[in-house]
């Protein structure tokens, strides 16, 4: 019986996981990344756990599958730019290879596991246009038609967070202003958080974070403001699903999903930014794209970049097999 | 040697040509669409004209496709809405199958077929993921990566005129308000130079069209004006090439085209329209994008259309031979 290993790396931990040819993850083993360590070293204690996981399926395992941060190229399995691994161009498969031997390796970006994950084993199974999107420290975005991962040139598509939106005036973290995920993010409901303390508006905000100015101030918080009636967070959260809505109309419009998964830390927020983001959704798009459309969050909350990864990797081999 | 019939059905015209497998049209036939004599009598006299280039042909035709406005289902071969024909549900290709002859008959909506057709044999030759916009009486756009039409759920991608743009409070067509379109159009330019003139803006718009308010006032007098020098013409024209720049930064981040093909009537407005379209666009999207982009105007204005119907034949055909 076929085994898959998926793996996760994230600039804290990485997480690799046995699972079989659905998707059902079997033994997952977590380790630091390490990154300051250096590539090579993250790769060998990788391998490691890697080799753990081979020996334990009893040599089942088909292929390697690794969702990383960053620009990847998914053809020759490099990592282009990994900013928070400090790594750049580096061959991740080949090294990998060189460590648990002659299997298959495939990787691409963490966001693309992530929503393949959801698409094929998550709460995107049945649907035939699959568009994820993760709010997370920042925002990003997947397509899956038809089963397949779209690129689109330099396998650069989907950066839909770093689209400058009317009304924004944030500075980006990529130099551009008013990017949707410098309100549309965790560290974007934080910052907006942040602001309402120090205008000196009424809210448990403000009690809750009285000394510093709101600088702890988590999108968490805000959230639980919302929760106990707080009017600041209720409005931050209104304003944060209204630019999420018509950020993603035009990705709607263009790509008329028939499914769009909300994914990442953001998801937690659920109906309290979803239901704002739908109301405008509605109201910026064609009657037939929001009839055909169904909204839902991630379902694999924990373990979709694990499961992406694997089935991935899966997808890929089999791709070959058919060439 | 194989043969195509490539078909643009319009609301006033029908175009037939003949062509090689590489997409040059060695015989054309246009003929006066009349709809109002029903889909029956249309389907009737256009197939008169396709067998007329079949009997050319020698019977060498190995396929026909047709392009049309509106609503189509693709895999049927029905047009499901065609407003300006009055056409609901015609089974167009299986209609057109029982004047000619058992031939393959493909259809799709005009838009596809026209972007498709600059994409294998126009401005989008040797790209990998090609973008087309067309602008005319409205705005439309579609997508072939790696020489395949993106179709979405439905086949109902791409209706990229269809986005609220925040500042825009034209009322739409299609119900909602200050759609793309509404600016971004040969009617929408039409419709900002007459607001000009009724507002009494001093401009040569003005003096063209003094009795009537400029009511007949059209893109092509903007254009026009804009060559004389005229400030009111070319603060329009600004206008509407950032609006079109604005609402296209976020399909090229959700898709990644190698290249941007503006066609349609309103790529007649070239640089007028294309050079602050361009400003506006590298300045909202990530610098790769930008870096990765080549924009260009559509190349083959004529006859794209029946090029495009006749090359996705090929296309179809091949494909299903592959099956």
């Amino acid at each position: 019986m076929s085994r898959y290993i998926g793996i996760d790396i994230g600039g804290t931990n990485m997480v690799c996981g046995l699972t079989d040819g659905e998707g059902q993850v079997l033994r997952t083993v977590k380790i630091a990344t390490e990154a300051p360590s250096g590539s090579k070293e993250v790769i060998r204690r990788l391998a490691e756990a890697v080799t753990g996981l081979m020996t334990h399926a009893g040599g089942q395992v088909s292929a390697v599958g690794i969702g990383l941060p960053g620009f990847v190229d998914h053809v020759q399995g490099i990592s282009e730019l990994a900013v928070n691994l400090g790594w750049k161009n580096v061959p991740l498969a080949d090294e990998l290879r060189g460590h648990i031997g002659d299997i298959p390796v495939f990787l691409d970006n963490d966001v693309r596991m992530y929503v393949y994950g959801e698409a094929v084993a998550g709460a995107g199974r049945g649907f035939s246009h699959v568009l994820g999107v993760t709010i997370g420290t920042g925002m990003n975005s997947a397509l899956v038609a038809d089963g397949k991962l779209y690129y689109g040139a330099g396998g650069r598509a989907g950066e839909i967070g770093h689209v400058p939106m009317e009304g924004l005036t944030y500075p980006c973290n990529c130099g551009m202003t008013g990017c949707l995920e410098t309100a549309v993010s965790a560290n974007g409901i934080a910052r907006q958080g942040r602001e309402a303390v120090a205008r000196g508006e009424r809210s448990l905000l403000g009690e809750w974070f009285p000394e510093d100015g709101g600088a702890r101030l988590t999108a968490a918080d805000v959230s639980r403001a919302y929760d106990l009636g707080d009017a600041a967070a209720a409005a931050i959260l209104r304003r944060t699903g209204t630019l999420l809505g018509r950020g993603l109309a035009a990705a709607v419009t263009q790509l008329a999903p028939q499914v769009l998964i909300i994914g990442g830390g953001g998801a937690q927020a659920g109906e309290r930014l979803l239901g704002p983001m739908k109301e405008e959704l509605k109201r910026c798009v064609l009657p037939f794209y929001w009839e055909q459309l169904t909204v839902k969050t991630a379902e694999r909350l924990e373990d979709a970049g694990v499961v992406g990864s694997a089935l991935y990797a899966k997808g890929r081999l089999e791709a070959q097999a058919q060439q």
